[in-house]
């Protein structure tokens, strides 16, 4: 059976070819897609077509691509190989898409994941020309079922002057009831306050909508998300689990949090999902989560009967992960809630609800900024994605990785990270396996104390404790945050220069 | 008569000395006051000469000192003159305290304004001992009728186990009604959302309470608050100033803001103060202020009738501009309102209400990271302060300073930041008397072409464009954000080492 019962965007079916054709050379693209679930299937491929076909001809067809965070090989993978790019924003992980940006021939537009939505809005990034959003089902009367992510497609379907929709059946029709579409948005002045006080409080529609007068194309698929393995708990994020589980304890104890602890926040990321298994068998009952991702740690808990519900954005599963969520689709409902990134990600609920936020890092330094961002200081990884809409408005945020990386040449404490996308007045408490360095209501200098007993490993420590006390030495009268500036970035340069730190 | 017409309290007063005598060595102790405004008078030098008396005895006597923000002489002067502190949060401005600080001897928390009440509640200072309050009337009914701020007050009030209050009949009696005091405030799980929609709108109550068994002394005090000079408009700030409102006009025809504009925020420093004056020649009409600090700019776009309104937690005026409010309280009342700091920053009601945030900066980076705080890596000069309340959460934000500082020895705009207090996602843009350059929605290379083009003085110019290019050629794999990490900060090191950079 037909999943468009709708009868005027019945009568829009095309093929993605068909489809992919209205796209035109510099066109502004808005995709739906977050983490790899949600994302279009089959209309970007069919563009990549005709962008080779292009160059063939020796034409140029690029467009910039907007959406919610990162998609999948079908998408930035596919328009990447046709060198199809010209922008890409707010949030990437491909990794081809990555060697071209970081070959300087892409501009990536690296934002706050809550603010891609209203920065659209406000006109900033200029005109939206086509959406491509990948639905789960059109109703008859024309509204949408989303699929495994919400992302920005709201704004997407509102701002963009035309709408390709694709419809995939391979999304469970089930997933109709797990959405919260909040439609009371609005831009300054005219904005309200978003009255949410739990998790899981339904503020909004289960449907998206869509002027049908803008559709365009209606394309069917049958397609699975991208899902990538995540690696397995090793010796190290079991530790980080560890110090996790018993901090929290100790928070709880000391009457700073409640015994069903607050709502949990668990980044993108090998490490962050580890890090939820701690929780698993650790003691707490009855825990929520207002989250971005709900990654195969979370998933668990659920299972357990530990966590009792979570919000979020969008699925970032292992294909473990998604077997499971689909076999028992039935069973989350009114357990698991999708809401638009700017919601789930939205600085008001966030501060309001008192999320426990937990992000992997690539490096801190010793007195607590953070990079999440940047290798050595130029290239990027993904981006800074959600985690600086948790961590500044976190009751309690956790960075955790590794204290090295490739294989020890790198220390990911240093003297100065290559790059800040949370700065020390953000960050609270920060994890490697090494130990738990809780840096609030400090001044720099014990932050630094802390950062290099606890969390710095051992081959680096004693390198950590020299710079400081050399910088204290080198300027009495500038000890507040004691750093030898010639110095501060010395070692990501040694690394480049020498492969090790 | 007295201010003081509660009987209950009213026999409570006693002497500065006998008020300071209840503060014990190693007490954390939290002050009134906020940008000179609004700090207790009397018992501070009452204690720091307790202090005093007490060093010469050979004894320690030192305490950690929790304010608003910054506050007079007569507290962090007085106090740093005596070391007597060992801790202070959340902000600075006080030069001998700084010297202090940046000497190592004062352990300093500069955190995010709207961050300190939130984090004394959720107890990461640990316990608060005593709180010093200057008021401007105790009702019959033991109401407390604020000063010239409101900063932290309600919240140190609540938390402390003692207080002390001050009531400074200098401050004018009519200050009654000037202040709303949210008392909907809550820690999680039981916060609910802040119901203000507009600027003005009055969600509190115009009193501070304070539960009368923990008053310990009330002393009457007679004077003034700590008003510093600005600097005069030069032609740098008003160059800056015709930049920002020229590019207003722009973003009201391009639709991307109402013709009264949106709510404005105007930072601390003489440049953001000097940049407020431009609005007074400016065809705008009716606008409106979401702030934290009112500076003199504000009060003479009040007085010129262009702004109808300003919502803040404090005045920050020249000497001059203070008389004038003196002269005029009462008509002034209904257009002033004075909130708690963490109502006057709050991300919340920062996003919701769309404010465009401009603020000073030490220096930016060519990649638009943004440094508020800190003098070559090392030194604090003030600290963040409201700046990354306001920038994060803004509709618009602006960051403004002179190209050059000390005499042109300094660019400020650098190859990479010596310090981050606003990231590269936070940015939107930035100001000097040489141009304006917008970064909204670019890539980090992009960001760079503009900044050099538009911000950077020309004597550094061609210095930073040479930068980008070797970073570029350096490593091509590593063209996101390009930079040489031996020479990013030999800018700083090359000013410390030789007198100029
Ligand atoms: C920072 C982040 C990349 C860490 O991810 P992770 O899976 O936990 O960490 P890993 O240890 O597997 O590291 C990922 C990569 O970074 C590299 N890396 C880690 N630390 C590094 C360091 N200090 N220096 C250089 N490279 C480093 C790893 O080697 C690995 O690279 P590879 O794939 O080439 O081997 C990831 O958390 C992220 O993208 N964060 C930003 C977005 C975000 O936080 N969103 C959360 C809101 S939901
Ligand atoms: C950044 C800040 C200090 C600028 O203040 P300002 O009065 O506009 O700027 P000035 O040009 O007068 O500079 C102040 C001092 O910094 C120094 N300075 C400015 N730029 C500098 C640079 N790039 N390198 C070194 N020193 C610099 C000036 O020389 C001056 O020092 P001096 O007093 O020793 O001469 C001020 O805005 C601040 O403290 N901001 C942080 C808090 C904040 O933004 N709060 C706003 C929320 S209300």
């Amino acid at each position: 059976m037909s999943r468009i019962s709708c009868p005027v965007l019945a009568r829009r079916t095309a093929s993605a070819a068909e489809a992919a054709a209205l796209v035109r050379p510099g066109d502004s693209v808005g995709i739906s897609g977050f983490t790899g679930a949600g994302f279009p299937k089959a209309v970007p491929v069919a563009l990549a077509d005709r962008m080779q076909a292009a160059r063939a001809r020796g034409e140029d067809f690029q467009i910039g691509l907007w959406s919610g965070a990162s998609t999948g090989p079908a998408v930035d993978g596919a328009l990447a190989g046709v060198h199809g790019l010209s922008k890409r924003l707010p949030y990437n992980s491909d990794p081809d898409l990555r060697r071209l940006i970081n070959a300087g021939e892409v501009d990536y537009v690296d934002a706050h994941l809550s603010h891609a939505a209203q920065q659209a809005w406000f006109g900033f990034y200029g005109d939206l020309d086509v959406a491509i959003i990948e639905v789960a089902a059109v109703l008859p009367n024309g509204l949408l079922v989303p699929g495994t992510s919400l992302g920005n497609n709201k704004t997407w379907l509102e701002r963009a002057h035309k709408v390709v929709l694709e419809v995939n059946s391979w999304l469970p029709r089930d997933l109709e009831g797990f959405h919260d579409v909040y439609y009371g948005a609005a831009v300054p002045p005219h904005r309200i306050p978003i009255q949410l006080t739990h998790p899981m409080q339904r503020i909004g529609d289960p449907y998206l909508r869509v002027d049908p007068s803008k559709v365009v194309a209606v394309v069917e698929t049958h397609a699975p998300d991208r899902n990538s393995p995540l690696d397995e708990p090793d010796d190290n994020s079991r530790a980080m689990a560890a110090l996790l589980v018993d901090f929290l304890r100790h928070e709880v104890a000391a009457g700073r949090m409640p015994p069903g602890l607050l709502p949990l926040q668990s980044g993108v990321g090998s490490t962050p999902n580890a890090v939820m298994e701690g929780l698993l068998t650790a003691e707490f009952e009855g825990l929520t989560s207002f989250t971005e991702v709900i990654q195969d740690g979370l998933l668990d808990l659920l299972d357990a009967g530990k966590l009792t519900s979570v919000s979020a954005t969008s699925f970032g599963l292992s294909p473990a992960g998604q077997q499971r969520f689909l076999d028992n689709v039935g069973s989350y409902k009114g357990r698991v809630l999708l809401r638009s990134q700017d919601i789930s990600n939205h600085p008001e609920l966030v501060r309001r609800l008192g999320v426990i936020a937990i992000n992997g890092m690539i490096e801190a330094d010793i007195y607590g900024n953070v990079n999440s961002s940047h290798v050595m200081g130029s290239a990027i990884m993904n981006g800074v994605g959600g985690s600086g809409d948790f961590a500044r408005n976190a009751y309690l945020n956790f960075f955790v990785s590794d204290s090295l990386a490739k294989g020890g040449a790198i220390s990911s404490i240093v003297p100065m990270v290559s790059h800040v996308d949370h700065t020390e007045h953000d960050v609270h408490v920060l994890i490697t396996e090494q130990g738990l360095a809780d840096l609030r209501g400090l001044s720099p200098t014990d932050r630094a104390d802390r950062v290099i007993a606890h969390c710095a490993h051992p081959d680096y420590r004693d390198r950590l404790r020299d710079y400081v006390d050399r910088a204290r030495a080198a300027r009495p009268e500038a000890r507040h945050t004691p750093h030898l500036l010639d110095e501060a970035l010395g070692w990501h340069a040694a690394y480049l220069r020498e492969g090790r730190m």
